[in-house]
């Protein structure tokens, strides 16, 4: 059986979580990784229906997202979750679940400032929140932790999601958590 | 990789769905199968915090058990499901998903009377629920659509659990999920 892990993305709206992973899973399966995508929109309807943006709301759906991904991790595949998780104390929850079971936990955070983000805004989410129209928007009138001592820290802005996903490759390669090429 | 399979029970509170899984279950484990258990306990802890007895709610509780054990089958695992899922459309669903995966799907019908469950009666569910103190109880003021074709049909009165798991084991042999012995 292989080493099971989580990739856990953690970042603002907008800082490229869901952008990256696109980019690293194609190449993870390619390389005999079994890992299952757990990203906002596939948490959302499928395991978070009903869930709002308390944050009370938001520990519950991260630990449910961990509780899924620790369940692959702990049989020998990968979870790969990209959920903002703004707060610490649920993502560190979460790490002790995995390791507690055996798996690896690979937190990646993903430090694109706040101002990069509102100007993607990809969704249109900042510019409503920004006027009012949405509340408790991560950034805006929510906080966000960030990782103090994530295992992989990447940059978006000048960086493409290829080359993040290479980062990943190379931690992930390092850590023998898979093959090096 | 291994074909990966659902075994899904379903059946009234008190009807067996616990107790035949924890018979069957680490049998499965002794054979090298590699099975996670997504049980009544577990799943309103870890998945569905929230949710009530609506069919609404029921629905979402059992599409969301289906996901995660869908996740798990569609990589060559296996999940064990003991849910009530008192609704055929919605197993159904879940047994299409699970199918459209590359997974089997074998569902697990306690066919235990209603008079049976009444008088075992495990947590006390039952005199509340005749009492009037809890609504929406399966078999009680709630629906129970039996399934008319299932895999496996068990009778629980007249056997132990250990016979059971047998039955189940014999069904998982002969469709080749798991090694003769």
């Amino acid at each position: 059986m292989s080493q099971g892990f989580v990739l856990w993305f953690t970042g603002l709206s907008g800082s490229g979580k869901t952008t990256v992973s696109q980019a690293v899973v194609p190449i993870l399966r390619e390389r005999g990784v079994k890992i299952e995508v757990l990203d906002g929109d596939i948490v959302r309807t499928n395991l978070s229906k009903g869930l709002g943006f308390s944050k009370e709301d938001r520990d519950t759906n991260i630990l449910r997202v961990g509780f899924v991904a620790n369940l692959l991790a702990r049989n020998g595949l990968a979870g790969c979750c990209a959920c903002i998780s703004p707060y610490t104390a649920i993502r560190d929850t979460v790490r002790r679940q995995v390791e507690a079971d055996g798996g690896v936990f690979i937190e990646v955070f993903m430090d694109t400032p706040l101002d990069a983000c509102i100007q993607r805004d990809p969704k249109g989410l900042y510019k409503k929140a920004l006027a009012g129209e949405i509340k408790q928007f991560t950034g805006i009138d929510d906080p966000y932790e960030a990782p103090t001592d994530p295992e992989i820290r990447l940059q978006t802005v000048d960086t493409t999601p290829e080359q993040c996903a290479q980062q990943i490759l190379a931690v992930l390669e390092e850590r023998g958590l898979i093959p090096s090429v």
